[in-house]
């Protein structure tokens, strides 16, 4: 059988750590730097001559530089004679360019499902894309993992009582529901509506949360304006206190103040994204997915079937 | 016949400006911004059904964002109908990542080549490509422009007498014979070699430079090392006055302090990358590509051949 290498670039290197010694390999030698010009350098520094290699790489933020430094990756390894060539992307960035909303758009998602494929890339394992349409954009295997068992395993654990799962939007439901069944409460949903243009959207809430622990669940918080405004009119509507987890913690801008000052008692979320500095609040905790993308890793490369992991 | 547009992304604006000027059209309208986790949106704010489009970038620093912009710019007109989208890229970044020197490196000169052919361009109009076997990285038609003639314009007008064309190192001959013929002048080269290992380089000018002017010659400068000590030697062995020139100004790192402070009297490039502010310095002299570039556009929507403007 041909051998299991684990490569890391920039965006998650602590992640690529845990995987690799979960899986009982040392992380592939390499270096990814910058030349005077800014432009990317990369040295594998070691023989991947028919390996069966995993790169882990995260498109966040610095999502343009993540991205290159991903292919230029590829193109090494494809031209260095590795046997299969398995991106390992937790969050998959611009994920929310899926479709074509107003005229002129590009749709960036299937851009660089592509420039993945043109570079040289054999599979893809990511997690909870923001549209599981994606996998569509790709012609090459795609294992998409999920994050609510995580999720819902720190909720188990924590015991809180009288939970109601709560879904920020109409398009997190499915979501709200599959963390709902795991910790056997009922769902509410938050339906905003704007009655008539240019007048303050209204928020209602559909599902009883009166006198209830809610829990707020979505895929992705970016500025954390949906979160936190979906807090305070889960209070002003009854629960008596509000958490909150999401898969992908891409806070932006003013996720950190608005989550700070907000009714949110906890947030929840991965190391999909790794959290800067200045992004460790005390109200943030921070699950592992490398347990769960390990196990991928290894079912793949002994050519068993992934989906048993997919809930 | 199809209508031309011309559309500038973030690296050249002005340079994009001038030419949509010179061919007598308005500036496609369009924005290129970022959400606020620094993906990248654009807006192409006006129709360009069955239109010959014209994207101006080069990929200068920051290079991987300036890629980005245009990988994505393409899919958007691609999606939008154009009829032909014709990358003007007066500097092709990653041109010195074309060949594998060591063991596992990419080769990032043609993995964009095929990037951008992957998005959907159908033409490059580029300048003074590193090696001009980047044309063959592409399987679309690759106009190589070039800008001796620009160079040596400016240089006979100065009317420098008893001059010398330098090459800095061996790479460079054939462009300095180039600009030699054009300037009727004689060459040299400085030939570096180094006599043992660990030992010092020596700098040894082949040529007769003593009592002349010299004009030293380059593609790129990018640190400006190979150049300001270039000139010392050349100093340092009897010319009397130096002189530089390139067509593309990296200029990163201490480019600047090492030009500042080096025996360059002038030094004369493209806009090919703009300046930056801090590196506008009375020693550098700017000449503008956008007649070059223009003519070349206007050469290929008239379907005439433009290998008339590559001397
Ligand atoms: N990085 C981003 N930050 C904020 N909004 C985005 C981003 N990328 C795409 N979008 C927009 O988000 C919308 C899609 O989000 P959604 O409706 O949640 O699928 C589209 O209108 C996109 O233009
Ligand atoms: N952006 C860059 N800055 C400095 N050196 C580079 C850059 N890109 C590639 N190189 C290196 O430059 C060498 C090629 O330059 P040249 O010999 O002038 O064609 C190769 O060894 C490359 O690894």
């Amino acid at each position: 059988d041909s051998s299991l290498k684990v490569f890391t670039l920039n965006s998650n290197p602590s992640l690529a750590e845990e995987i690799a010694a979960n899986i009982g390999v040392e992380l592939g030698k390499s270096s990814v730097t910058k030349f005077s010009d800014g432009e990317i350098q990369i040295n594998i520094e070691e023989s991947i001559r028919g390996c069966d290699v995993y790169v882990v790489q995260s498109t966040c933020e610095p999502g343009n530089q993540h991205i290159m430094e991903l292919l230029i990756m590829i193109d090494a390894l494809k031209r260095a004679s590795a046997k299969s060539i398995n991106i390992v992307m937790p969050y998959y960035g611009y994920a929310r360019q899926d479709r074509k909303a107003r005229a002129r758009e590009p749709i960036t998602a299937k851009l660089v499902a592509d420039l993945l494929q043109t570079a040289g890339a054999t599979r893809v394992i990511t997690l909870d894309l923001h549209a599981p349409q994606i996998q569509g954009f790709f012609d090459i295997p795609v294992d998409q993992l999920v994050g609510v068992p995580i999720l819902s395993s720190y909720w188990s654990k924590k015991g809180l009582d009288d939970i109601v799962v709560v879904s920020p939007d109409h398009g997190g439901v499915t979501r709200a529901r599959q963390l709902a069944d795991r910790l056997k409460a009922p769902i509410a949903i938050i339906d905003k509506r704007r009655p008539r243009p240019n007048v303050a959207e209204v928020m209602n809430i559909v599902g009883n949360i009166e006198g209830r622990t809610a829990i707020l669940i979505d895929d992705i918080i970016d500025t954390a304006g949906t979160i936190t405004l979906g807090a305070n009119a889960l209070i002003e509507n009854g629960a008596t206190e509000v958490y909150a987890c999401c898969t992908h913690p891409v806070l932006s801008g003013p996720a950190i103040e608005r989550i700070e000052h907000s009714n949110i008692k906890e947030l929840v979320v991965t190391n999909s994204i790794p959290l800067q500095e200045e992004k460790h609040l005390d109200k943030i905790t921070q699950l592992s997915v490398a347990p769960l993308i390990s196990e991928a890793i290894i079912r793949v490369h002994e050519r068993q079937s992934v989906s048993i992991l997919f809930d």
